[in-house]
């Protein structure tokens, strides 16, 4: 038997072991084909069905009509942050971003960079992203409005989305994607960086209403261009195939939980036993606000960084990895993202009440 | 004992099975970290050190000097092909390009795209690139010249580089990576999609000299500069950790096979084992001139399309697989890159001589 921590890492993240195992059991011979999924040609008959699988998985679980379009592309968010703007940009209209934290500030600073317009609509910096902004009004001349669904540095997750009427709305989703129901036809565009919730580093998941498709211009880079992505099904030119097979897995994996109502179910429940137990003490302190909180990366502060430093050594030992918070808040973080087994969060919970008995 | 064919795939192609059977053992536990190298954050201290481990591999294999700096990045040629002209295009000058096939005329493509100046200084079109040209000039004003080092659909390769002076020479290798020794130092930047001769698909290798470094502007997309890239040692974002970690591994196995000059030896033995089938046959007819030859990609015809289908049904009955020939040259291609061992080209020399003598 291999030996496994519980691995609250931020992403790359822990994956579910089924689909490890599976990927290890494929590894040398995919199927009866003799050679290994990583061998084989992307304009196989095989991997084009692959390929056809994992986005039809992915509409499937969400709900998105055939109006939405599932493409595999590479770079992560920062490609997506220079695509946006590059595709979707439109004479005589602005960009419009919600500033949420880092993530957020970097896609507003590549609209910058590459002399698109733009303007922040709302922004939480004035108290360290302890919350998402609610106050805000959308312009008639907005080409669109951007967020970041959940912001992985801070531990805040938006509740409910904006209603931005005609205006398209695009989510950064690298970390919380599919962790939750939402309504696919309130979005324009989702994207999300695969390493968090839906497989390994190295290719982003983006989910695209057609019309838009309309919009991408001719001089900008084929690599970050959706329309030449969408119209070759994501076979433009050599994906990353083997990235691609195991979000198909991680799909399925999702599907046989019972699917996103089943995952969405058990992330509730891994939270509720982690801000209860934040909650509960007064050694704790939970960076985010309430009504903000994130479902997927949970963030807190203990009496002093002394402290800090021995909980994140000794949960280690404990076979606890990955919790050490981000510089910009410090202290602790816990990524209980939908692979994240319920038994991951007891354990952290059995452990922060040990720690805070001991240091308290 | 898994099932395992030869495969003769251009790319995603054969992976050396050492390198395979490493990769299933660690999978579900990476060197007793308890958790899979796929689920390992790209920001510790081992995943630090097994990039840095790549990055002085590859410079040791060929024997580049710390004037040159390895990148892993994202997006294949095709990202490459918009990266080279926003980066490396200056002011009064012209990109030079060398036009050898399918490939180089998207890179071509890709300066027009984006508006820079670019003129194609030579050009084998006129007889399908059977061959590589040798006349041509490099003007004074060139701001770099563009060659594409092997072509994977029509089998041509340059036997010696160009003397390119103080001029740039830059070099897609994407299907030739490390089959042979080379002179480092003719190169200002080279650059390698890995799923031909050095991984899986979803990483490109870019081993630049780091004074063009400089070249780089503020305004172009982050996910294609070289130089923020360069800063943060391929970790400005994250990297294809899994694609990182494979390359490193056959990098490694590079080296245990005695090195560049080791595999040159035996890229050299499996071409002319092939090249010299094909000569002593008149039913076999080889599409590069033979100057031009490649030792990666081997292309020839057979009497009739109908004798061309049956060859490759045939062949992959007998588990020789991918031996289907790009559309734009039709017939057969079998691409033997450094993991196809010996015993595949052999194997295919005897099915080859089996097939004419029942079908010639």
């Amino acid at each position: 038997m291999a030996h496994r921590v519980f691995n609250f890492n931020p992403g790359p993240a822990t994956l579910p072991l089924s689909v490890l195992q599976t990927v290890q059991e494929e590894l040398l011979d995919y199927r009866g084909e003799g050679m290994s999924i990583m061998e084989m040609s992307h304009r196989s008959k095989t991997f084009g069905a692959l390929v056809q699988e994992a986005e039809e998985r992915i509409k499937r679980i969400m709900g998105f009509s055939d109006d939405y379009q599932v493409l595999f592309l590479q770079g992560g968010a920062t490609a997506q942050f220079a695509a946006i703007p590059l595709n979707l940009s439109q004479d005589g209209k602005t960009a419009e971003y919600i500033n949420t934290g880092s993530w957020a500030k970097k896609a507003i600073a590549e609209a910058k960079k590459l002399n698109k317009p733009y303007r922040v609509i709302a922004s939480s910096e004035d108290d360290n992203f302890t919350y998402i902004p609610t106050d805000f009004t959308i312009g008639s001349d907005a080409a669109y409005v951007h967020i970041t669904s959940n912001n992985t540095i801070f531990g805040t997750q938006w509740q409910e989305y904006p209603d931005t009427g005609d205006v398209p709305l695009i989510a950064d989703m690298s970390s919380d994607f599919y962790c939750r129901r939402f309504d696919p036809n309130q979005f324009a565009l989702i994207y999300a960086g695969a390493q968090k919730n839906a497989g390994p580093s190295g290719v982003t998941i983006v989910i695209i209403r057609k019309d838009l498709l309309e919009r991408s211009p001719e001089d900008i880079p084929t690599i970050l261009n959706y329309r030449i992505f969408a119209e070759k099904n994501s076979l433009y030119n050599t994906p990353n195939t083997f990235g691609i097979y195991v979000v198909n897995l991680v799909m399925k994996w999702i599907e046989d939980q019972g699917g996103i109502d089943a995952i969405e179910k058990v992330n509730r429940q891994k939270a509720q036993l982690l801000y209860d137990a934040l909650d509960a003490s007064e050694f704790y302190r939970p960076h985010a606000r309430k009504d903000s909180r994130s479902l997927m990366n949970v963030t807190w502060r203990l009496p002093s960084e002394e402290l800090e430093k021995k909980f994140v050594e000794e949960a280690a030992a404990n076979d606890l990895v990955g919790l050490k918070g981000h510089r910009s808040v410090g202290g602790i973080r816990a990524s209980i993202y939908n692979a994240m087994p319920l038994e991951g969060v007891q354990r952290l919970v059995e452990f922060m009440k040990d720690f805070e008995q001991k240091n308290g």
